[in-house]
C-alpha cells in the first residue's frame, strides 16, 4: 500500500496530495474544484459533525436549514460582505434545459431568471432575511441557530479539503440584545473551536484576532484558531465573528426592548468546514500513511488472523469475536478481518496507512500462549501481551494515542515558534517555517509590504497574547505586542 | 395558539399550510419555491435522518459526498435521464459577479463558463461517473453508498415539504454484480423504507411498483411506498429504484467477474426526503395542532408548572426536576417550562399545538396529594396519577401512543379502501378519496386517459397483491390483477 508514496521530506505538498487520494479520504471530481469524498473520509466528517453538533447543542443552538440559492440582491445588501463574495459566485441564470433540433441539450433560454440567483458561499443575507421575520422582541432573543450546509466559492486553485469549490461545513448564526452579548457569543464559539480541535483532532491551536484586512467580509472583529501544519506552513481552522450590526441594519432587524425601544440587534456568525480534514491529515500523518486519533477514527482497532486453514482461522476466529465484543462494549469500533483474499502483510500495511490507531495480530502460537500482539500507530511500537488484559489495555491506549498525537503536535508547535527582532532575523525565521512572534506597527501598509515581501501574513493577534512594548520589524515605529506571523495554507 | 386555525373539515389543504406554519416547522423563503426548515421542524428531520441513517448502516451501505454541481453533458449521457429531469433544472452559467458603473452588482460576462453545470436534481449522472474508477473487478462489488445531500427539482407549484425546489434528502446509489443482486437491493431498501414508515413515523404504506410511465426517469421498475393521507389522497413516501445497466453503459462502468470477463454491472437507486415531512404532518395530526409519534417528537414530555409565586414554584420545581431525571434516565426527552412570561394555559395549548405526546401538570395540591396530571396528545385523555409510578406510566404511554397512532391511521387507510368494478363506481370512489382497487388493461393509454378522465393516478401495483381475473373498468379488456388508483399529492 505505503509502496511508492512520496515522503514528506521528499515534496510536502504531493505527500499530502497523494495520501488523502491513496487512502481513500477523497478525490477530484471532473467538476472544477469540485471533490468526491469518499466513503472513509466521509465517516471521519462525520466523527467531527457529531461531535461538534453536540457541542454546539450544549451550548444551547439549534439546527435549521435556510436556501442554498440566494437572490443577487441579498447580497448585495450589505456592502463590505458583497465586496468580499462577489468574485466567487457561482450564479444561476436559468431554470430549464431543452432538446435543440439537432438532438442535443440547451439551456433553454426562455427559461431565463428575472433575478440571478447566488449558490451561497455562506449564508448570512439570507439568514437575516429570515431573521427579520422572527425577531420582534427581546423576548426572541438570543437566537442561536447552527446550519449544516453546502457552499460554494469559486476559487482559481483547489486542493482537497483545503480549498474546494464546493464545500461542506456548520454556519452558526445568532442574533443578541447587546453588544457585550454578541461579543461573549462569538468568543464562547472560538472557545468551543478550540476545544474540539485540542481534545478530538488532537491539534494545538492558537487563540486571536484576525487583522483589519484578513477580517470577514462584513465583520467588525474575526476570532480565528490557527494551527501549525508539519511543513511549518500555518492553516486558519475555524473563525468566528462579531459582526455588530451591520446585517441588522442591512436587513432592518430590529427588536423591541423592555421599555418598547426598537434597536437593531447584534449578530454574529462562525464556522467550520471540512476544510478540518485537511488540518487533521497534515498534523498527524507520517511517511507511513494516515495517523488518526483514536477519537475520530472511525476504525479504532483492527484485529488480523494468522492461520493457515480453514480449521485454524476458525479456531482463532472464535477467540477473536470474544476479543472483539470486549472491545465493543467498551465503545470501541471494532473490525475483524478475515478475508482470505489478502494476506497478512497486505492487511497490516493497509491498517497502518489508514491510519487505524491500534492493531491486533493474532496467530497460532499466540492461541498457544494465550497472547495476542499489539501495535500502536502513532509509534509504531508492538508489544505481545497476554489475552486476558487486552480489553483493559486496548481501552487505556486508546487515550495514550490520543494524548501523545496532542503532546507530539504540540512539541512541534513550541520547537517552531520563534521570537524575532529585526526584519532580518524575521525573513529567515519565515523562510524556515514555523510561527513567527514579532512587533508590527499596526498599520494594513506595513501587514502589506511583509506579505508581498515574504509571502507571510498576519495570522492572528493572540488573545491572551501579553503585553509587551517593542518596534515594528518592518519600519520601526512602536507596537505594544507581537503578533503572529507565518506563510500559510 | 390554535385560536383562528382553520379546521381540515373547512379546509384540509389550508389547514395544513397553516399548521406548518404556526408549528413552527416551516415557512417559505422569498426565494421561489425554497423554504427554510425552522429549529423544530429541522429536529423532527433530525430525528428521521438519525433513524434512516442507522437502518441504512446497518443493511451494509456507508455514506459518502458528491458534487453539488453536475456538468451538462453528463446528465445528457442517459437519454431518458435528461429527458425526465431537463425541465426542472437550475443552470449555472457564470462564476463571478461585479460592481457596473451605476455602482450595481452585475453578473460578469467574462465569467462564463464554457458548460453550463445543472445543479444536482438527484446524483445518478456524477455519482456513476465516479464509480467507472472506483469498479473494475468483482472485488470492487457490491458498492453500497448513500449519500445525505440538498437536490434542486424547478418545480411550478410548491408546497412546504411536500413539493419544494429545494429540497434535502438521501439518497442511495448501488453497484451490484448480478441483476438478480440488484433487484434484491431495490427490494431490500423498499422493506427499509416501508419499515421506518411504519415503526417510526406510525405511518401505514403499501408497497409496490409503479407502471411504466410513473417510473424513475432510467429505471427499469420503480418500487415505491404509497401513503393514504387524513383527507383521502394518496402521498409517495419513498421510492427505489432497480436501473438495470442502463447508467454503467451510459457511464461505460464495467467489472471483470472471477474469470476476468468484463461486464457491465447492476444498479439501484432509492431516496426518501424532507417530503415525509409533509407525510407524518399530514397522517396524524388534528384540528388542535400537530400530533407526533413519540419516536420523533423532539420533545416528548412537556412539564408545566400550576403556581402561585416564587416559593411555591420552587417547592414544584423540586420535585419536577426529580420527576425529569427519572424520565431522562429512561431515554425520554423532557422539557420543564417554568418560564414566568407565560399563563399555564398558554402552556398547555403550545405543547398541544405542537404535538409534544405527553404533557404533565403539577400544581401545590398535586404535591400534597402525590399525584400529578398526565395528559397524551393522541387522545387528548387525562389522568392523574401518582407521582410515584410517573416514569413507568410514561414509558408505558410512549409506546401506547406510537402504536395507537399506527392503528389509527390503519383504521383509517383500511376503511378509505374500496374495491370497484365498474368505471361509474370507480369515478364515485374516486370523487370521495381513498385507495380504489381496480381492473386495469395494463397499457399507458388507458392509464392516461383515467388520468385525464378523473385525476387519478395508478398508485402502485402491489408487491403482494392477489392475483385475480377481472376486466378493465375502462376498456374491458382482460385484467390480472388489481391496482391501486388515487388521487395524489
Amino acid at each position: 500500500m505505503a509502496k511508492d508514496f512520496t515522503s514528506r521530506e521528499q515534496d510536502y505538498s504531493k505527500w499530502y496530495n497523494e495520501l488523502v487520494i491513496k487512502a481513500d479520504l477523497a478525490e477530484n471530481s471532473d467538476v472544477r474544484g469540485c471533490m468526491v469524498i469518499k466513503p472513509y473520509g466521509y465517516a471521519i466528517w462525520e466523527k467531527m459533525q457529531a461531535a461538534l453538533d453536540k457541542m454546539f447543542k450544549d451550548t444551547g443552538h439549534q439546527n435549521a436549514y435556510f436556501p442554498l440559492l440566494i437572490p443577487k440582491s441579498y447580497l448585495s445588501k450589505e456592502a463590505a460582505h458583497v465586496e468580499g463574495f462577489a468574485k466567487e459566485c457561482a450564479v444561476v441564470t436559468h431554470y430549464r434545459l431543452k432538446t435543440a433540433e439537432d438532438g442535443s441539450i440547451v439551456v433553454d433560454e426562455t427559461a431565463k431568471l428575472e433575478e440571478e440567483l447566488i449558490i451561497r458561499p455562506t449564508s448570512e443575507t439570507i439568514i437575516w432575511n429570515s431573521y427579520k421575520k422572527w425577531i420582534q422582541s427581546y423576548r426572541d432573543l438570543p437566537l442561536l441557530i447552527n446550519q449544516w450546509a453546502n457552499v460554494v466559492r469559486w476559487e482559481m486553485r483547489t486542493r482537497l479539503f483545503l480549498r474546494t469549490t464546493e464545500f461542506l461545513w456548520q454556519e452558526g448564526h445568532t442574533a443578541h440584545a447587546t453588544k457585550a452579548e454578541a461579543i461573549e457569543e462569538s468568543e464562547k464559539m472560538l472557545h468551543v473551536y478550540a476545544d474540539f480541535a485540542e481534545n478530538w483532532m488532537a491539534m494545538p491551536v492558537l487563540k486571536g484576532v484576525k487583522t483589519e484586512s484578513e477580517r470577514f467580509a462584513g465583520a467588525l472583529e474575526t476570532y480565528c484558531i490557527e494551527a501549525l501544519m508539519q511543513d511549518g506552513k500555518a492553516l486558519q481552522a475555524g473563525t468566528s465573528h462579531f459582526l455588530g450590526q451591520n446585517f441588522a441594519k442591512a436587513f432592518d432587524v430590529k427588536f423591541a426592548d423592555k421599555e418598547g425601544k426598537l434597536e437593531h440587534v447584534w449578530a454574529t456568525s462562525w464556522g467550520v468546514s471540512t476544510r478540518l480534514m485537511g488540518a487533521l491529515v497534515m498534523s498527524h500523518s507520517d511517511d507511513n500513511g494516515l495517523v488518526l486519533p483514536p477519537k475520530l477514527a472511525p476504525i479504532q482497532v483492527a484485529i488480523i488472523p494468522i492461520y493457515k486453514g480453514l480449521e485454524q482461522l476458525e479456531t482463532i476466529s472464535k477467540k477473536v469475536n470474544e476479543i472483539k465484543s470486549a472491545l465493543e462494549s467498551e465503545g470501541l469500533s471494532v473490525k475483524y478481518d478475515d478475508r482470505d483474499t489478502h494476506k497478512p502483510g497486505w492487511k497490516f500495511a493497509e491498517y497502518e496507512f489508514k491510519g487505524v490507531p491500534v492493531r491486533i495480530a493474532i496467530g497460532p502460537r499466540d492461541l498457544e500462549n494465550g497472547t495476542v500482539e499489539v501495535a500502536r500507530r502513532d509509534t509504531l511500537e508492538k508489544k505481545v501481551i497476554s489475552m486476558d488484559g487486552v480489553t483493559d489495555y486496548v481501552a487505556q491506549l486508546m487515550i495514550d494515542i490520543q494524548e501523545n498525537l496532542y503532546l507530539r503536535a504540540d512539541k512541534y508547535r513550541i520547537e517552531n515558534t520563534f521570537k524575532v527582532e529585526t526584519y532580518d532575523e524575521f525573513k529567515k525565521a519565515i523562510e524556515k517555517g514555523g510561527f513567527v512572534l514579532a512587533h508590527w506597527d499596526g498599520t494594513s501598509e506595513t501587514e502589506e509590504k511583509i506579505k508581498q515581501d515574504t509571502k507571510a501574513t498576519i495570522r492572528c493577534i493572540l488573545l491572551d497574547g501579553e503585553k509587551e512594548e517593542g518596534i515594528c520589524i518592518l519600519t520601526g515605529n512602536p507596537s505594544q505586542q507581537r503578533v503572529v506571523f507565518a506563510k500559510a495554507y
